[in-house]
């Protein structure tokens, strides 16, 4: 079969490796049919995190159920299936609390000896663990296709961070990153309740983006400027509820500097370099808290899916442009110069 | 009067000062029974914080009301009050929502112009605001007297860890630093129902006073053993519930990497160093939140009180050396060289 392999940085490639085979009990192999690039694969793409020539790479993607272990009893033959972007075992004491990204036995697509999700199959250890079952009418609806793909990551990582920043009914809300995190978390913070929603970036056709989503403002200012231009819109005091969906030094920083005393900022941006941005002296002082991480989006997916199911929730708009397996290449080189949002992989 | 000014590092003296005098409306001045140090103090005592020479210092006091200025309403003349380690105006969006420490007219005693803790009276701004009043006839019973003195930082601030830890009913909680604050954190933690808690101290009589306290274990070790011993009495997972009651580079690595995946460090130590133990990517990739800053005490003064009063709550054990007003640079001295847990100063 085909899938993206990369070799170095901005070395991404589609070639040729084995098919995938169940090789434990619990083991299910899917075929791909949507797969996506997400923004922390860029970090790898441009060289900040290391990857073993040749790793597979891709973390993200739903499709159908061709074999299964002996052991699977959830998923079957044809049903269709999504991913989250970490496989889990659903028995160890974190995955029974909903921590499935702390699972025993978790570990991440694209690992060293693990197929990733940028290739036309992928062999799924835990199976039952990992995959939720899909309306299987969905696989014949292009765009309920893409929605259900955010599933896999984006969608469920904006949900924790609303979540990590206290978000519920009636909050105000900033989001720090307008890539495709930030705008899910915009999507994710009108459906806890927000009831305002300042949105920071200064890309338009991605700002446009999160007010369709329901941001009720936006600041297209940066640093300093952007702090002052979200303080004179919160009566000088900052917002209670700060998402952080970038994990730069700057993007921390803002964060910081525009949340208000008491407030929390849910953190989902992977760190590089954010750390120089925290100030700790600061969320002291001024009692901020910080929660996020890497989010346990497979104990989200059964809370989200109907909500995509019945149209409520739409983030399917974060995908403008659709490449073949070939394309990938294509893709992150779109993305990495930022002319697409996020790139959808179609099989 | 006599009160304490500071010098320079490790030059702490006792002088003849005004007396103060009400000055605004809303003002009242306090004659101190009873006051203490700090191991905050000892920051400024060890040159780890800028002072103006001459500044005063101390801010933890009760005391009679000697004066009340014209709009001072819920405190009189001969009332025994105690005083949280800042002042706040009770009437601001952050008062009102308990926030007192962000208080819009806040400040902290011993600032540039004020009086400190550590002298003979005290003039309090926003004295409505500011002091809660105590039964009369605590100030005959010596006990009382050095429990009721807690209330103005350490037992509140242990109480802001340990609910910034996330401690409840049936909790596990591991506790760093076994100093005033963190023996109060354990006290707050047996109140809030934690059913284990392990404090992390090599001082013999403080960690005695610990498992006094309500501790239920112990580990004398230091950093990478001290880790392992936590690991080896909860199943190699770590604590949900850290305090970190120290605020130095080591004390806060510690509460990371004895944190459980999903669990929240209750910071209240000072940040001196502890940006720099604190690591960003373990908070990411476990999902630790850090929660907790400056305490406000005064919104914790009224749940506790009850507690101290019908002696379910005595933390007075935490003072074990008294000193008049004329030692309180031996006072410092005995706390630099850890021969005194925390010093009284009986006026």
């Amino acid at each position: 079969m085909r899938a993206t392999t990369i070799h170095a940085p901005f070395d991404v490639r589609v070639e040729d490796v084995p098919e995938p085979v169940v090789q434990l009990p619990t083991d299910a192999v899917v075929r791909v049919l949507r797969a996506c690039i997400c923004g922390s694969d860029l970090w790898a793409y441009r060289g900040g995190s290391a990857r073993k020539p040749g790793q597979r790479i891709g973390h993200e993607f739903l499709g159908i159920v061709e074999e299964t272990g002996s052991e699977v009893e959830t998923v079957r033959r044809g049903d269709l299936v999504v991913a989250p972007f970490m496989w889990s075992d659903s028995v160890c004491d974190y995955c029974t609390e909903g921590l499935t990204t702390s699972c025993e036995h978790g570990g991440f697509w694209g690992a060293v000896g693990y197929d990733g999700g940028q290739g036309e199959a992928v062999r799924v250890p835990f199976a039952d663990g990992t995959l939720v079952e899909l309306p299987a009418d969905a696989a014949s609806d292009d765009r309920l296709l893409s929605a259900l793909l955010t599933l896999s990551d984006v969608l469920g990582t904006g949900h924790h961070a609303a979540l990590g920043a206290g978000v519920r009914e009636g909050s105000t809300v900033a989001v720090v990153g307008d890539g495709a995190v930030g705008l899910c978390a915009v999507l994710a913070a009108r459906r806890l309740g927000a009831e305002r929603i300042v949105t920071l970036g200064r890309h338009e056709a991605r700002t446009d983006l999160a007010r369709r989503f329901g941001a009720t403002d936006v600041v297209a200012e940066r640093g300093a400027e952007a702090v002052e231009a979200v303080r004179d819109l919160t009566h000088g005091q900052g917002v209670r509820a700060v998402i952080e969906a970038v994990g730069t030094e700057q993007s921390m920083r803002t964060a910081v500097n525009i949340a208000r005393d008491g407030g929390a900022i849910g953190f989902v941006g992977v760190p590089h370099g954010s750390a120089t941005g925290l100030d700790l002296t600061v969320l002291f002082d001024r009692n901020i808290a910080l929660r996020g991480g890497v989010a346990p989006v497979r104990t989200y997916i059964p809370e989200l899916l109907p909500d995509i199911l019945d149209g409520t929730l739409d983030p399917s708009p974060v995908f403008d442009l659709t490449v073949g397996i070939e394309g990938v290449p294509a893709g992150y080189k779109a993305m990495d110069q930022r002319t697409a949002l996020k790139v959808l992989i179609a099989n």
